[in-house]
């Protein structure tokens, strides 16, 4: 075999290319695809999954990464090269068929269930395969291998690096601030109404808007594009193509922010260094950084004063009816509003994480099997009366609400809190550093910030570990220091109240 | 290895799949790709061919196929996907790596060699490279083996089973009827006006107009769909997601007429039966007979009285300002104006094929060997003088205007003359089977043809090669009887002339 760097690149490419097809794939499942090749494309994507897996177990692949790791001559972005394909393909390796096979049908049995479930609403219905899925994903982390703590495998497919001894004590701090943080704006004097209900937004013109924002943050339209699905959200795999999507509701603005979040996972996959393109180099190191991105632009961006500053008489020109009776500050406070609701994805900056911790708890337990899957919704209600002070109703408001387990997805909810903690000690760090960042944010220009975040953030790649990244990038690791003063802040000036 | 049909299929599945994923990032590649991305697509499609190649002639396929060859027990069906797959796989097996990648780089340079010739408006410039790529071609043909002629190893990529002997005759005939009957028609006493200069037909307008013929053919958008592109195409690989574009231009009325086209070819891919999904059966025998089906439906049924008596006044409702002072007697003759053009892609039905004879004459010389390459501008412009009497003032209007050459495409030009003879045969078949086709078709009922183009021509699938099924159809094989006898009778009462 032919052993040499070019080799190895190659098969980097080939793996690379196969990974963009799967993407285009997918992506034109939610956008274009007419209904009845629903079929056809799941089995069009079988194959070329089936394919890719078998490339990345290739033993004469494992070979020359072998031989790579020890060639004291790679230069150190070759080397991370070796090392994160190499992490990949010993997963990939680890894993036996049968497995592969039986988790990709309960997978799909898993989806069924829940969607029944939630039709009947009642969780026993999903209940049993929920159980079926989690004894596959406990097999799955023994295959992985772990040090006694199964979570920490699973967690390794999207966190790399991150551990539960890690992550538990910075969740459960940051739950035990925000409880009684939640509480103390709920109490607060300051009442601020629902502006949304009852007024209308013409789409087309959102859809306009959109784009206009996407622009302006620097999000090249010529490599990539946005379209409109069901669920909005975003897909790379390639620096040059770049695609998003967005959902346009004529009673909200919810697009315009769906379009910052997608936005900024879209400039983190345009901000990659082109000397990474079709390498494993060109990903983000991790999903919870991924999501810091996409949070810092919808979030630390685009719910603050600075943002509307500039935007608020753009949006008023663009609905003159709608917004008749609106100044910046109703406005500003409104999407700001913070309430306890049952649903996460509904949910404000403030209580979201709460949602996110309920669920990383929940689903550590039922990992470590130390929660009978029968006393699940229990559970979940106990925990919502508990950090918010609701309970839902029925189930389908509670345990029965997200996707995410029922496709056997654990380990991927606390990226979600990882990206708000990132994002809030990233935005800091591009204040310290840019000391006219927000006023420049009020004059709408919105490019230095993403020119610091690519600098500092996207070209960097796969390089580092997320953390690692972090730290190089703000001085420290994670932490819910600058997540929770960034809230204090905020939000004791909007409700008026000291926290 | 587990020699079953079970296991053969799943080759064929696998095969298949990996087409419908080319045709998906090809179709993606002429409509929404964003620019910039140009050559990560690029990277991906050489990948995947690669890959598709790699399993067509994986020699394990080929033991399958020899296994399967000889294996008593198989349906009628099953003898067929053996067949097909064994034919492509020989053809893929014959010819060495290192021509496979010498073709694939002389595509690119001849195409940009091409595009450099018609800027320049030389012939000259593009020649050195159209002679490589008739070297490389001939070099191919031998590799695929032939009886003496190599343009048949050519030719059998596009219309298999198709043999210069069996189509030279035909092709010259037509020419020699066609010559005079254009003369014919040009010094007729009618006169045609261009009607369409200086009018305008809105493009939204258009687009909705399209989408409704699309569905009154019977064309299932819920398993296809149509978008906008440079220049219209279809794309299929799968009967469930089979994918048309058209191009509006305000100025014609030329994307009613590539709908029908590309409808035409949709319908054919969307009337597979179920039973050959993802096998090779799911396939036209040839381009011939695939273009059979969108002639017909553009000009057999699109150019004809019987459809603009129902479609005109909804045309003229749909633009009531640009047709205020057009009748349905003047559009549908102006709709089969006949004019000695340059360019063939702008021909009408009676010169169409001539120049098709034309191209495919000089084609057979340039590959035999027995036309110098700096000799061809002259030689094509004499056939344009002496086939239509007019001469290209230059060589982009005359032996630069199409792009095949350039790609190294020799052989597919006379499947668009076999498309027009197929056509009018299987179109007379139709009316013979049908007494109340053209009737129905007055009153806007177009599904009855499909159903009876389906049941007798696409539903086949490739079972038989596409004589032969012609043959079974209409009762005889080529011929140009139906199609002359077409053009007579249309023509001489348009131009009022006995032909």
């Amino acid at each position: 075999m032919d052993k040499t760097f070019g080799a190895l690149l190659a098969r980097m490419h080939e793996l690379r290319d196969l990974g963009g097809l799967i993407a285009l794939a997918t992506w034109d499942q939610e956008t274009y695809l007419p209904p009845k090749a629903a079929e056809s494309r799941a089995f069009q994507l079988s194959t070329v999954q089936g394919i890719h897996h078998e490339r990345l177990v290739d033993p004469r692949l494992g070979e020359l990464l072998a031989w790579a790791a020890g060639n004291p001559h790679l230069t150190d972005d070759q080397r991370a090269m070796v090392r994160v394909l190499a992490e990949e393909r010993d997963r990939a390796v680890k894993v036996p068929k049968a497995l592969v096979q039986a988790l990709a049908e309960a997978q799909s049995r898993g989806l069924v269930a829940w969607r029944e479930a939630r039709k009947a609403n009642r969780f026993s219905v999903f209940q049993p395969a929920l159980e079926r899925m989690l004894a596959l994903r406990r097999e799955q982390a023994d295959a992985y291998g772990h040090d006694g703590e199964r979570y920490d495998a699973l967690l390794e497919g999207y966190e790399p690096g991150m551990r539960v001894a890690r992550l538990s004590p910075v969740l459960s701090a940051l739950r035990d601030n925000l409880i009684p943080l939640v509480a103390a704006l709920q109490s607060a004097p300051r009442e601020v109404a629902d502006l949304f209900e009852g007024r209308r937004f013409d789409p087309e013109t959102q859809w306009r808007l959109t784009l206009r924002l996407l622009g302006d943050m620097g999000f090249d339209l010529e490599a990539g594009r946005q379209d409109k699905s069901i669920h909005p959200f975003s897909s790379g795999q390639n620096p040059t193509d770049v695609r998003l999507t967005t959902d346009l509701e004529e009673g909200t603005l919810s697009a315009l922010f769906s379009t910052l979040h997608e936005g900024g996972h879209g400039l983190y996959e345009q901000g990659f260094s082109p000397a990474h393109f079709r390498t494993p180099l060109a990903n983000a190191p991790s999903s919870g950084l991924h999501e810091s991105q996409s949070r810092l632009w919808e979030n630390q961006v685009g719910r603050g004063r600075p943002f509307w500053t500039h935007y608020f008489p753009v949006l008023r020109e663009a609905f003159p009816q709608a917004l008749a009776d609106v100044d910046l500050d109703t406005f500003y406070t409104a999407i700001n509003r913070v309430s306890r609701s049952l649903i996460r994805v509904d949910a404000d900056e403030v209580t979201y994480n709460l949602h996110i911790v309920l669920r990383y708890e929940l689903e550590l337990l039922l990992i470590r099997d130390e929660l009978p899957v029968d006393e699940l919704p229990a559970a979940w209600n106990e925990r919502m009366r508990r950090f918010l002070g609701v309970v839902p109703p029925d189930d389908t408001q509670g345990v029965l609400q997200d996707i995410h387990w029922s496709w056997g997805e654990f380990g991927y909810f606390p990226t979600y809190a990882l990206g708000n903690l990132y994002a809030a000690s990233l935005y800091r760090a591009a204040q310290r550093a840019m000391p006219g960042l927000e006023a420049g944010l009020a004059r709408g220009e919105l490019k230095p910030l993403r020119e610091w975040l690519r600098t500092h953030v996207h070209a960097e790649g796969y390089r580092l570990p997320a953390e690692e990244l972090v730290r190089k990038v703000t001085g420290q690791g994670l932490t819910d220091v600058d997540f929770l003063a960034y809230l204090k802040s905020k939000y004791g000036a909007l409700y008026g109240v000291k926290l």
